[in-house]
């Protein structure tokens, strides 16, 4: 099953994995209406920058499709299409997907449809590519033939259409038998590390361990990570990199003891409209996913929280951002 | 209430609040068997170095006095007291707490407890001590008239018998109308911070917010936190210092972005028979703690996990040590 689809059951529509629902059940989530579409995105029963492409570019199909059945007004129309345009604000890819098929409005909705298709599958290829640069790079600077690698949130094929991001590095080094061991940070508050990553990681027969995300320095410091492997939800020009809440922790870690710390994205991430990473803006999200875990309360009724989604990396503190085109060296000044 | 107290009621026993069923209830355990101490202890209903030093004193005077009263062997006395003080490997306060009485046993229960109950008075006093002498020390070396502060775990009245270590700097510093917010580092995998540290805040009157433990970088790096203070378990004799996992993520962040980090402890948690931290023995802690939480399962079945409960961050990182009787820069070098 593929993280995101299109199907052309029942008039046509999205399938997506529900990512709310892992890892104890797999359950498919079909969307006819692009409100349910702007639910699932906000709810994370799809995310992962590279997926949010994919789910904008085929939602503004959805959404063609449905105006042209339903004769709706050019205007409810792009209003729709707005609304989805900003369902999260922090992943630049959501906003990109949308925006490379909706010049195709004017020729209707299969060419919409055409278009978003080929997104998906350009997605594919480039973790294919990412993933083969991004080992080629990491073998060439460690001395080790086999890596304990840690990672942060979800970069896999649930973040992607398929294969993954900088969980697409761990693949292609998985099969060149250079993984020893994976360290999922867990990734507090929505735990897409021990839910979706430890269930691909395990899906995959790559050893892994899950870690509370305050452990990460612990591992690191401890001399047990050669390396660190994340994705990114928006680039800056000068290497200054967004990505899930709690990165930035093991960065400063990594950079401490000179551990290798790539970040891995496909060219979609970058946003060259911005000079640096201050320029980001970040999506903070609801005091009770802090509040409660797994529907249980665990702190004072009321309390208020800090819980931004994301937080930005210094590029002085990244080794290099790995695309399907390119590995910057932004710890050395390199820009994008 | 108390968080640990002597209760003559029913022939003598340990009156503990429950930590595991705060926030949501407060509820009394009442101990009579040094065997419930132990399990109370290994499933943290009561934790915190201070409160485990309490804990291993009264625990001793339980065994003396259910030794007498049903005539055990002084072997069997032994044993129970020896299993007591391992219970938990890293905090050095609970050894201390059983040392310091064990040799009034010859005496007779009652002196064992008389001085039991000394240390728990100590330990109030000594708190209200480090509590002042934390506040003064960071006043004197910060240009803020209120305090924005991060902290992490547990280190209030729940870790102590009343007051505080580091909390004790905090609510001395509100007492003095100098701190404007708590940042509460939630604390995987227990979740102390809140679970127990809210609590205390939110009874205490003082302004706070949870953050997941990922976020404190992003709260530094943004400038939110003029200070960080946490607690100790055991502090080496060059400043190393073991605490609560995820300490040492805050302290590298701090240090990065030059925000002075306080290590607040009783001269009790000072294990100077240790050169460095690097002889800190770490307990490493049950993978059901990550991958299960109040029973659910977020992690896929068999799932291994990387869960130490303690981390140590090396004195360099640390700006300095507060104890009852010192304030020791053991970032420029000062040893214990």
């Amino acid at each position: 099953m593929r993280t995101i689809a299109w199907s052309e059951d029942n008039g046509g529509g999205i399938t997506l994995m529900d990512q709310r629902a892992l890892p104890l059940r797999t359950e498919e989530l079909r969307i006819t209406d692009h409100k349910d579409l702007i639910v699932a995105i906000k709810e994370l029963a799809v995310r992962g920058a590279p997926a949010l492409g994919v789910a904008g570019a085929l939602g503004v199909a959805l959404i063609a499709k449905n105006a042209e059945r339903e004769s709706w007004s050019a205007e409810l129309r792009n209003e729709a299409i707005a609304e989805l345009r900003v369902a999260r604000p922090t992943a630049v890819n959501l906003a990109w997907g949308v925006d490379q098929v909706t010049p195709l409005l004017s020729q209707g909705s299969a060419a919409v449809l055409k278009r978003a298709l080929e997104i998906a599958a350009e997605d594919a290829s480039a973790n294919r590519a990412m993933g083969k640069r991004g080992a080629d790079y990491l073998q060439g600077i460690t001395p080790h033939e086999s890596l304990r690698v840690l990672t942060h949130c979800n970069t896999g094929a649930l973040a992607t259409t398929e294969w993954g991001t900088a969980f697409g590095v761990i693949r292609e080094l998985h099969q060149r038998g250079a993984i020893t061991e994976v360290f999922a940070d867990e990734t507090r508050p929505l735990l897409q590390g021990s839910r979706l990553t430890a269930w691909e990681l395990s899906q995959a027969g790559i050893p892994y361990r899950i870690l509370p995300d305050g452990a990460a320095a612990s591992a690191l410091f401890s001399g047990q990570i050669d390396a660190v492997l994340i994705g990114a939800d928006r680039i800056a020009r000068n290497g200054d990199s967004a990505n899930k809440i709690g990165s930035l922790a093991v960065a400063v870690a990594a950079h401490h003891v000179g551990v290798p710390f790539l970040v891995v994205a496909p060219e979609s991430t970058v946003d060259r409209s911005l000079k640096t990473g201050a320029e980001i803006e970040i999506e903070f999200r609801d005091d009770r996913e802090v509040t409660h875990f797994a529907g249980v309360q665990v702190a004072p009724s009321g309390a208020l929280t800090y819980n931004p989604a994301f937080d930005v990396t210094p590029a002085r503190l990244i080794t290099a951002v790995v695309t399907e085109n390119n590995v910057y060296e932004v710890g050395r000044g390199v820009s994008l």
